[in-house]
Order: structure tokens, then C-alpha cells, then sequence
């Protein structure tokens, strides 16, 4: 006779086994670590949220601190390997396995671990890929996850992060598993319900509010004048041309710049209300001149940013935000807006090889891909149309008929030749490569693929990737804006400078930008504190961004 | 002094406008259109709930009875297009746009519309591109959503078909927009919250269940002798050498006789637990002896199907579940799933042409295409390895290193070279591109492009286009399993058998497969109450499936 409802079973037992140190669904901090022996079995699958922002730190610790002789071998499916409690379990035995998307602070500690073979690992993903195998091969039988505040039924408030929360309830809840909340607070009414109560199993209030990283916060006087000029590039030869309106900007000075010229250069050049008005983003401080200038209809958001919260409420056009006022971000659609949604893509990356291929994989480091991938990919499966998808279309493809012809998502690289520490953009070959002979992977961890990319953007110019009519083209447009790397200089000049015609390498001079206007008197805002004062003070930046 | 606020005031005007109506949220059914008059605006965008199965009858209903000079112009942006008054609102005026994704049974209405003008289409669209427009440049004001019981305060429980409305009620809520749901009855307490109260406005009790169509229930007493044979070939010839686990079927009796083929012919060729073990897939009844069979590990549905109440809920193991015990669809997450998490998708379609592009628009009817341009597409931001992407990447792109080189998405088409009425499924010209131009569309509907298509089984045998190398091979592959249809007969045969020669055509008897042992015996359930008896008398099939 088969068992058609064991897990259904094995859940019932869990919960008796964690109702232990339960009274109704809380449980006190203390006994955190008992609870996750009593309900989590060796071999499980667990999502221990980390999130790309916020961090179920308390129970973080709480798993570091189980007895390995009672929870051994689990498989971490997770997206941000974050906290150092992230990996400590790996060093210990309690945790075997790895599956994850982001690894930022991590990105160290995760290679040597590697190396080491203290980990197996499954795959890097890029989020949404991770979400989709919660629901086929990777569900979790156990979800530990961070809320702002349950009420007694187990009614969760995530605040503005909600981010990952609602999708790895939903694949752990609703296949039989465990999900074991950490809030800030147990009240008698949430604000809102985030998570239904009947998903959540355990609740356990911290001593501390859940960590949250800054992450989007870039402050405009660490911006520089060669990244002025690269955004000026971006928005007079990318933005313009194709009227870019619904759009994703990743992480990095390069785009901060973009946003920050959007009131001053981007005026002047007459796009207010043609370009850059929907957005899947985090909510970026740098984007507050352009939202108080009336540059932005919506934005929609995958977590949010300390600091933001009574600017959002403030500005609930803008933004997604709940019957309490305050923000409502969700990962899973804002990736899934990126993917379907948005006409481009732009952000940075630490490598780019001669076939376009990026990564941000460097000898020893492992940073994870985040959203990229995803959002940096050409999504085939797209039926509508849009004036910059239909032209970068175009480009890529004049011969085949309008009617069967696709369109293009314009995913644009943006960088300075030489970057951190002088290391040079554009390389012969990705460390990438060497990390996957390395690992024996199946796959070299490679962020965005060199045929998704249809721009590169340097200081020395813009290379359109789309026009270009052969592998040996393509070479070279890429060569001949990556400057005096020596990637750029091996360059065949007569070659780039036949490109150069044609368009498909574009320079300053050749889009009328004199590069000595490119000066930080462009930036609408110059200073964090300036960005405080675009708000009306209502944006309340983190103490390290402070210095008034 | 821009107003930062105006959804959130106007969303307030609505609810105080709609009160009139309602006590507490409750609204009565004969009040539905006074509501609907009270809270839409002319020009709106509105969402009625119009899922692949699930329909806001009732609403619908009251939408279409609206005095055409209080509301018009609305812009309806909603999955499915299925009943008669979804397009009644276009015909009097209150509707003017529309944006969607699938129209079955009203495909040759919206067509008639759509040339007599009626209709302003904005584009046909895949439901996961639709969902992530939701959140950005269609995002909808007003939504009219249909569940199966609500509490006092609008907590709502969908049941088995939660199908879209979670999407859908998070884009409308969350941007302070209306949610008003029709529930089949009002409780004290909600089997389990699918849906927060907070997140709904109005409630209208409904005088009869919302409908649903059975639409992926197929009769095992219909399927062919030649459905059979194309599904042998599946089985044996993709199945089996790519060790397909993770896979999505769409509609129709040749995928319906693949899963009655798995006990059986599977078995025999010893393929259980090696093939078809997790699944993106709606219930269908077809699959229960796969399942009783002990062949699938585990099922998440876009939504749910008539009948299969029961049998879900003592199957908890495979389909994803809540803690009331009935099953929890979500298109989002499931389309999700396979986008990114499946190895392959296998369907039927109407037309094939010469390049492999697939429609199901014919002259006169257009069907909209529902999840299969997701689902059939490869997932460029896809960074997991699985052996069968890997095979199939490797086939198409040799010459590229294993570690830059990208796995490939099986997707299959599968038919009979001759369809309903004769109809040939080969083309030279599909009717999409006669479409296009009649109403002056940017795109033709393609349903699947040729470029993401793998292979193509008919009776004849199978076309493995990744092996091809040229245009020119891929019509002969194409041609060289398209049968007696004109397209067929113009096959070079010489370069057809060289084709064959190289695997890239493979014929039944290159298989060892006899296509006179393609007989129905080899079907584990030969009719409806077949299915009933494997399903130890769980599964309820609708009326019209009952000849006992």
C-alpha cells in the first residue's frame, strides 16, 4: 500500500515536535535553536531566508548553533548567502549542500569553501531561475524566514521588504513544509498581512530588528567625472535613440550617474517623458531628483532601501505600496517584470571577453549572479511590442520580414575601461573559465552572455553590439571601445575605424558630447545630503552616508 | 505642488462611492452593477478575472449591463477572453482596448471584433508577460476577481483554481487600485487565506458558482491509433535518450496518450523514475495511471480541473496543497516553473511552416496563445545544468567549449501531419502572416518561432532540429516528416534520406518501432471510467464525460 500523504504526516510530527517549546505559534528566542532540532530533519532541504536585502539573522545563528550530530547534510536552497552564519554551517557538517542565486559579502569566504570541498554545490542561479525550482526540484521542506511583526495567528508584516518571503512561503507552506518565522515584534494587529498566518507555523520574536544591507545606496560625490561622461554617452546614444521608457538599472556608480543627470543633462536634451518613466528598481536614492522633477510615472520595486520608507509613503504615485502606506516589493514579480516588462537592461560587471560574455567571477571570489541573467537575457517568450524592442530588433535582424521578425531587449554593459584598483574591464579570457576547470562545473559562471549584450558603454564610446554582422565585427566593436587595456590595443584600427563609420562604435565627438563637459556640476545632486534635500527631508540615509 | 497622492485620494473616493452599496464589504448580487457603475471610471484599466478556467461570471455579467454612458473606454487587461460578455463590453462601448492572453472559445468572435474595429488591440500576449506588464505599463485600477467563499472582512479562499487572482489582486491592491471579488458563498472563517482581506474592498456573493471549464480533460475513448504511434515516438525517441525528468504537456490527446503510455510502453522500455518525474502541469485526469503507477514525484498547477477534487487531496504527496487539504495552483509560479525550471514542453499547435514557426491562428479565429510561448521558449537567463539541457545544447552548438556553451530547452511540437477536418499541419504560408496584415499588427501571432523549436514529431517520425546546420536542412527536416501534405510531397527525397542518415529524421522503424503496435491496448486507460478505476474512485469527472 503506498503512502500518499507521508509529508503531510511528517509535517503534523514536526509541528508537534516544535510545539515543545511553543506556546500557540511563538516561541521564545532562547529556544530557537531547540525548535530547529525538533522540526528540521537531516538531509532536508531548507530555505534559510537571505534575501538579497533582508536577513532571518536570528535564525541564522540559532541554525549555526544546532548540534551536528542532530541536523547534518542539509541542502541550503537560499538566495543571498549573506551573513557569515551562511556558510559557518557548512564548516561545521550541519549543511552540505548549496544551492543559491547572491553572494556579495560572501563572495570570499563561499570560493574557499569551494575549494575546499566543504561544499557540494547544485548551482548559482539567477533568482527567478531558483523561485521556479522551489516548485519543481528544490521545494524546501523547511522555510526560515524574517518579518517585521506576526500577530498571534501567525499573520506576518513584512514592512517594505517583503522581497523573497511571499515565494518561498508559498513553495514550502503549501507542499507540506515548515515555515518558522523571526519578527521584530509580536503585536495584537499587523499593518498589513504579508503572509497569511495559516502558511506560518512557528513564530519566534528577536531581541533585535532583522539586519537589512543599504545596498542601492550610492553617494553622488564618490561619483566620478569619467563615469559623467559614460552616463551622457548612455543617455544621448542608447536612451534617446531607441525612447527607452520601462527599464531596469543595476547596481553601481555608472548607473547612479544616469540617474542623476536624468533633471540636468536628460532635460536638455528634451527626453523628460520619452524615456526612463517605468521602472522595475529598487528604490534608489540617486533617483529622487528625477522622481521630484517629474521624470517617473511608476516603479516597481524587488526589496527596498534604508532610508526610503517616509519618502515612499510620501510618494505612493510612485511607488507599490500597502493600506498602511508603506512600500510593497516582491522579487519574484519585479524579476518577472525585468524579464517580460522592461525594454532594457543596463548595468556593470568586473569582466568582459572578446565574445561579449561578462561575468563578475575574479580569481578567488564568487559573487553570485542576482538578478542579472535573468534580466540581462532576451526573454523569447515576449509577444508585445514596444518602439525601442521593435528598432533593436531591427538592427539585429534587417532581413527577415517585419511581421515574423522579433524584437531585441536592449541590455546594455556600462563601465570604465579599468576599474577597481586599475583592473582592466575588457580581458582575453574570463576568470570565470579558470573558476570552472577549478570547481569541475558544468558551466563557467558567465552573468550576462556576450549574445544578449547589444551595447557596451566606455568612456571611449558606445559599441552596438547589433549591428555588427560577424563574430570578427563583434570583436572588434568591442575592442575599439576598451581603450588602453590590452584588449584595446590590440586592436586593428583600420577595422574599428570602418565600425566607426558604420556606427556601430560611437564616440563622444561623434554624438556632439565634449568629454570636458562631462563635470560633476551635472549631477543633480552632489552630495547624499543633497539627495536628502531633493526630498524635502524626507529621505533619511543611514548613518555611514552621513557626514554633516 | 505636484499631488504625490492622487491614486491613493481617488482609490478613497472609489471605496466611499461603492459604499453606498455594501455593509461592511458585503455588497448584494443585484447591487453588482450599481457597484461597478459607482467605483470604475471611464478610461480605466480593468482587470476581469478571466483565467484559463476560472471566470468572474457574475461580474462579468454586471460589467456588461453597465449604462454604457456612465462607464466607457475602459481598457480591459485580463488573461482569458472566454465568455460571451467579455466581448458584449466592446460591442456597446464600455470597453474600447484590450490586452490579453488566450481566447478559446471566443476565438472567432474576437476576431469579427477585432475587424469590424471594435476592439483597440494592444497585443496578444504569453499570461507571464501579461502577469509582469501588470506591474508595470498595464497595471489595472480596477480588478474583478472570482473566488469561492470570503469571511467578514474579505479574506477569501479560492480553492483548488487560486489560478491567477493572486497576480492579479497584488498588481491592482498594492498600487491603490479596487479589488472586488464575487465568492460562491460568505463564511465565518475561511477554509485557509488565499487572499488577505486587506487586499479586497468589496465582496459580492454570487447566486450560483463562479464556472469553470474542464479544459484538460481529454477522453481516452477519443485517442487514435496514430496519436499513439506519435506518442510512442516521443517516448522513445526524446523521452528516453535525453532522460527527460522535469517537463511540462500542453493540451491535447497526442500529450494525453503519452501519459497513458507511461505504464505501459514506458514500463516496457524500463523508463520509470528515469523520465516525466516532476511536472509543471494543470491535473490532468490522463495522468492518474502515471501516477498510481508510482512514475511522478511531483505536480505544480497553473490551475486546478473539474473533478479531480478528491483525488488531489489523497495524492497530497505529488500536487502542492494547502492545510485545508485542496490543491494550490498559481499560473505565476507555475509558468515560472516552466520557464526556468523545466527541461522540456511538448504540445500541438495548428500550423507548422517551412521555418518551424507554430500558430494556432487561422483565418477567421484567433485563440490567443496562452502559456505556450513561455513555456516554449529557451530561458536565456537559465544558469542550472541538467543532463537533458545539456545533450540537447551540446547538439546544437558542438563547436563551442562545454563551459561557454548554453543547454538548450527541448521543446517539441508534436501532431498528426493531418489535423481536425483534414487540415494539413504543415504550411508554406501560415495564416498568422494573413492576420498581421489584415488588422496592420507589428508582429504575426507566432505562437512558438522556429529558432526555439527542437524537434517535431509526427506519424512519420521525428525532426531533431538542433542537429541541423543550415536554413536549407532544416526545411528538409522539417518537409521529411510532413507526410503526404503539399509540404511533404515537395521534399527533396535524397537530401531527406541524408538527413536520416545523420539521426536528424528519424523514422518509426529507425526507432524499432513497428506502427502497427500502436494500438490502443497499449493505452493504461481506455476511457473516462477507466481513469475512475485507477483512481480507486476518487476522480468525479464532469457530466458530459459520464456515458456509464
Amino acid at each position: 500500500m503506498t503512502a500518499w500523504n507521508s509529508a503531510r504526516r511528517a509535517k503534523e510530527e514536526r509541528i508537534t515536535a516544535g510545539a515543545r517549546y511553543a506556546q500557540g505559534k511563538e516561541v521564545a528566542a532562547d529556544d530557537a535553536t531547540a525548535l530547529l532540532e525538533a522540526v528540521i530533519r537531516p538531509g532536508d532541504r531548507v530555505c534559510l531566508e537571505g534575501d538579497n536585502q533582508k536577513q532571518a539573522d536570528l535564525l541564522a545563528v540559532a541554525l549555526a548553533a544546532a548540534n551536528n550530530q542532530i541536523l547534518y547534510d542539509l541542502h541550503m536552497v537560499q538566495s543571498g548567502v549573506v551573513l557569515p552564519e551562511h556558510l559557518d554551517v557548512f564548516e561545521s557538517g550541519i549543511a552540505k549542500r548549496l544551492d543559491f542565486a547572491y553572494s556579495g559579502p560572501q563572495s570570499q569566504r563561499i570560493a574557499q569553501l569551494l575549494f575546499g570541498g566543504k561544499i557540494a554545490l547544485g548551482a548559482v542561479h539567477t533568482y527567478l531561475e531558483l523561485f521556479a525550482r522551489y516548485f519543481v526540484d528544490l521545494t524546501p521542506q523547511v522555510a526560515l524566514i524574517a518579518a517585521v511583526s506576526a500577530d498571534r495567528d501567525g499573520n506576518l508584516y513584512t514592512g517594505p521588504n517583503t522581497e523573497d518571503t511571499p515565494t518561498v512561503v508559498e513553495a514550502t507552506a503549501f507542499k507540506d513544509g515548515i515555515v518558522i518565522a523571526q519578527v521584530n515584534q509580536i503585536v495584537d494587529k499587523v499593518p498589513r498581512v504579508d503572509i497569511p498566518g495559516d502558511r506560518v507555523h512557528f513564530v519566534v520574536q528577536a531581541n533585535k530588528p532583522f539586519y537589512v544591507e543599504p545596498l542601492f545606496t550610492r553617494d553622488p560625490a564618490a561619483i566620478t567625472e569619467t563615469q559623467i561622461l559614460t552616463a551622457m554617452l548612455a543617455l544621448k546614444g542608447i536612451y534617446a535613440p531607441y525612447g527607452v521608457q520601462r527599464l531596469n538599472h543595476g547596481i553601481g556608480f555608472n548607473t547612479a550617474a544616469i540617474e542623476l543627470l536624468l533633471p540636468t543633462y536628460g532635460e536638455r536634451l528634451g527626453l523628460r517623458g520619452k524615456v526612463a518613466t517605468q521602472w522595475a528598481l529598487n528604490p534608489h536614492p540617486t533617483l529622487i531628483p528625477a522622481i521630484e522633477s517629474g521624470w517617473v510615472q511608476n516603479i516597481h520595486c524587488f526589496g527596498s532601501e534604508v532610508g526610503m520608507d517616509e519618502y515612499i509613503r510620501a510618494r505612493s504615485d510612485i511607488y507599490f505600496t500597502g493600506p498602511d502606506g508603506s512600500l510593497r516589493s516582491n522579487r519574484a514579480f519585479c524579476q518577472t517584470a525585468g524579464l517580460y516588462a522592461c525594454d532594457m537592461f543596463i548595468g556593470s560587471t568586473l569582466q568582459i571577453d572578446l565574445q561579449g560574455h561578462s561575468s563578475t567571477v575574479t580569481a578567488g571570489r564568487i559573487a553570485g549572479f542576482g538578478g542579472a541573467p535573468n534580466m540581462g537575457s532576451d526573454a523569447r517568450g515576449r509577444r508585445h511590442s514596444s518602439a525601442p524592442w521593435l528598432i533593436a530588433g531591427e538592427q539585429a535582424d534587417p532581413a527577415t520580414p517585419a511581421a515574423l521578425r522579433r524584437g531585441r531587449k536592449l541590455v546594455v554593459q556600462i563601465g570604465e575601461t579599468f576599474g577597481d584598483k586599475n583592473a582592466p574591464l575588457f580581458v582575453d579570457r574570463l576568470d570565470a573559465l579558470t573558476l570552472a576547470e577549478r570547481l569541475q562545473l558544468d558551466l563557467a559562471p558567465i552573468m550576462v552572455y556576450g549574445d544578449d549584450v547589444t551595447h557596451i558603454v566606455t568612456e571611449e564610446g558606445i559599441a552596438n553590439l547589433l549591428l555588427c554582422r560577424n563574430a570578427d565585427e563583434r570583436e572588434h566593436a568591442i575592442r575599439g571601445v576598451a581603450g588602453y587595456t590590452p584588449v584595446g590595443r590590440q586592436r586593428n584600427k583600420k577595422l574599428v575605424e570602418q565600425l566607426r563609420e558604420r556606427k556601430i562604435i560611437q564616440r563622444p565627438e561623434d554624438l556632439g558630447i565634449d568629454p570636458l563637459d562631462a563635470d560633476r556640476s551635472l549631477l543633480a545632486a552632489r552630495s547624499v545630503k543633497d539627495l536628502v534635500r531633493w526630498s524635502g527631508g524626507l529621505y533619511s540615509p543611514p548613518a555611514q552616508f552621513r557626514n554633516w
